[in-house]
C-alpha cells in the first residue's frame, strides 16, 4: 500500500512482544490478565492476543462490546459506570456471553434487578484517590448495598472490586508510580476485608498500564486490565512505563512545507489525526516525537525535535536545525503519538509493519 | 431516534441564521462567499449552503475535495498546501470540477508543472503572522517566482493569494481582532502591489470565523472562507465571535454518576467524542459548557459549571451545587463543545433538532 497521507503504522513484533511481556508478568503472579481492548479497537489486534492464551477482554463502552461479541469474544468486562439508557442492547447480547458490567449507585444497580432480562456479573468500581468516580474507603456500607443486590436474584452475580489507579499518569517518578500503587491496594484491601464478612471470593481487578508496566510482584490483585501497553507511545515513554523500542506505533506523515529561517517543518497530519494530546516537556508543549522511518520501521527519535503545534489538518514540527536538511516535501516523517489510544481512535487507515 | 450514547445535535434553525448572516455579510460587501466545509463534513448541511445560493465551497484535505465532489460541488478550493504525494488523486477528478490548489514553494509549483493532466487554479499561501505556515511580505521574490508559473502552461492558472489570520483565536479582546485584522490585511495588499505591476486580476481571499464574525467592513477583500461560524461553539463565544444562543450544536450526554460530595457528576462523553481541546478561563480548563436539554433544545447555559476533564470515554463534570439536584442518572445533559470542527469530527451519531 502506498502512503499518501497520514496513516496508522502498527510494527506488528513490538505489539506482540508487549502482549506477551504482560501476559508473562501476569502468569508469573497469578493474576487474571484482561486487557483493555479500548486502545486498538482491532479484530486483528485482538487475535494477536488470542495467540497469547488471551479470552477475557475488557472494552469501555457498550458498543465495543457489541463490536467484540461479533467476532466471538465471550467474556467480557464494560469497564465504565453501566449507563442505564443502553439496558436494551445488554439485555440483547447472547445469552452465551459472560457480561461484567460496573457498578458504583444503588441507583443503577436496582434499576438492573428491575430491567434485566439476562444474568450479569457486576463489579463495585472502586476509587482510590484518581477521583474521576467510583466508591472511596469513606463509603464501604454503599459497597455492601450494592453487593447485597446479589443476593436478591439470580440475574446479578457479584464479582468484585475493580479500580483504575488513574493518578499514575500524573506521576513525575517511578517511584511514585510505586507509591501511588502500593497505597491505593492497601486502601481496596481495607474494603475488601470489611465486605469479606460477608462476602466470600471478592475479586480485585486494577488496571493502568503505568502500574502493570512497572510493578513486578502484585500482592492482594487477582486481575489486571491494561490497554495502552500493547502500543505505549510518549506519554509511557516519559512516565518510565516502556523504553522508546518499545512503541510499537507511529503515524506516517506526509511533508507539505519547510520554513528553514525558523526550523519548522509542516506535515500534513493534525488534531483529526493525532488527537490534541499533548505533553509539556521543560514548560514546552509536545504533540510527538519524531522519527526517521525507514521501509515504514522507525528506531530512535530525533533529539530537540517534536510537534510543537497541531490545527485540524496541519502539524507544526519544531526540528534541531542540524536535522532539517534530511527532509524534502513529499518524504514521510514518523510522528510517535503523545496518546496512541486517541490517534488509534482517529485513524481510519492503518498498515502493519 | 432515542438517543442512548454521546450523540451529536444539530439546531437547524441556528445553523441556517448564522449561514444566512454570513452570506448576506458577505453580499453587502461585495465578496465571494466560499465557506469552509471542514466544520461539518456533511451532505445535509452542504444543501442548507446550496439553498442560500452558495457554489463555492472550500475543504481542508484531498479526501474531503473527493467526498463533496462525489456530492456534486464542482469548485473546490483545497486549503492546505499541496500534499505532492495526492497528484494521482487530483488528476483523477471530474475535468468539469474546478480545482483551487494552496501553493507556498517552487518545489511544490515545479512538481505540479510536470505532473497534472489537468488543468487547476492556484492561490500562493500567505502568512501575515500566525507562522503556522505560507509566505511572508519578506519573501515577495519567492512569490512572483511561484506566480510566474502560470506563463509556462495552460495547466497551471494563478488567483492571487490566500491567507488564514488563524492568530485571531489568541486574541483577548474584540479589539485585539480587529488590529490583527487590520494589520494583516495592510500586508496582504502590500505584496499584491508589489506583484500587480506584472500579474493581472490578483484575488485576496481570507479565511477565519472570529474575523468573518466580528468585522463589518471589508476592504481590499475579495473573498471570505470561514467554516467554524456554521456552528459556532464555547471557544467563538468566548473570543467574542457569536452569541451563545447563535452556537448551533450540542452534545447530549447521559449520566452515568453523580457525586454529590464534590459536586461533581460523570457522563458518558470523554474525549472520543468531544475531543481534548479546550480553553482556560480564570486559569481553569474547561472541556465546554453545560445546559439543560428540553427536547433536545439547549437555551442557556449553567453559570460555575463545565466539564473539568475528559479521559477516553468518560467527561466531569464540575457543576455549580445550587444545580446538582436537577440531575438524576440516566438524564441527558448538553455540552456545548469547546471547538466544534473537532466534536463533529469525531462524532459518528447525530441528528438535527
Amino acid at each position: 500500500m502506498r502512503v499518501t497521507r497520514p496513516t496508522l503504522l502498527i510494527d506488528e513484533q513490538k505489539c506482540r512482544d508487549n502482549i506477551k511481556f504482560m501476559a508473562e508478568k501476569a502468569r508469573k503472579n497469578n493474576l487474571i490478565f484482561r486487557p483493555h481492548f479500548k486502545t486498538h479497537q482491532s479484530e486483528i489486534i485482538a487475535g494477536w492476543f488470542k495467540d497469547e492464551g488471551v479470552e477475557l477482554i475488557t472494552v469501555s463502552s457498550v458498543a465495543m462490546a457489541k463490536f467484540f461479541i461479533d467476532k466471538g469474544w465471550k467474556d467480557i468486562t464494560i469497564a465504565f459506570p453501566f449507563n442505564i439508557l443502553e439496558i436494551d442492547d445488554i439485555n440483547s447480547f447472547s445469552s452465551e456471553v459472560t457480561l461484567n458490567l460496573l457498578i458504583e449507585s444503588t441507583e443503577v444497580i436496582n434499576f438492573l434487578k428491575e430491567n434485566l432480562i439476562r444474568p450479569i456479573n457486576y463489579y463495585i468500581k472502586i476509587d482510590t484517590g484518581y477521583n474521576r468516580t467510583g466508591l472511596s474507603i469513606t463509603q464501604v456500607n454503599e459497597i455492601k448495598n450494592i453487593a447485597k443486590f446479589s443476593e436478591d436474584t439470580e440475574l446479578l452475580n457479584f464479582k468484585g472490586l475493580l479500580a483504575h489507579f488513574g493518578n499514575t499518569y500524573n506521576a513525575s517518578t517511578e517511584e511514585e508510580i510505586r507509591q501511588i500503587y502500593n497505597s491505593s491496594i492497601i486502601e481496596i484491601d481495607k474494603i475488601k476485608s470489611d465486605i469479606n464478612k460477608e462476602f466470600d471470593n471478592v475479586l480485585i481487578s486494577i488496571g493502568d498500564t503505568p502500574t502493570c508496566s512497572i510493578i513486578e510482584d502484585f500482592n492482594w490483585i487477582d486481575e489486571i486490565r491494561p490497554g495502552n501497553f500493547v502500543f505505549y507511545d510518549t506519554m509511557q515513554y516519559y512516565l518510565g512505563s516502556c523504553s522508546f523500542d518499545q512503541i510499537s506505533v507511529a503515524v506516517a506523515c506526509p511533508i507539505v512545507a519547510i520554513h528553514k529561517d525558523r526550523n519548522e517543518i509542516v506535515i500534513y497530519g493534525g488534531a483529526v489525526h493525532l488527537s490534541k494530546d499533548f505533553i509539556t516537556v521543560n514548560s514546552i508543549k509536545s504533540y510527538g516525537l519524531i522519527s526517521e522511518l525507514n521501509n515504514m520501521k522507525w528506531h530512535k527519535y530525533f533529539e530537540n525535535t517534536f510537534v510543537k503545534s497541531v490545527s485540524q489538518e496541519h502539524g507544526i514540527i519544531s526540528i534541531d536545525k542540524k536535522f532539517i536538511n534530511k527532509f524534502r516535501i513529499g518524504d514521510l516523517i514518523g510522528v510517535i503519538p503523545i496518546h496512541s489510544c486517541l490517534t488509534a481512535n482517529l485513524l481510519k487507515e492503518s498498515i502493519i509493519v
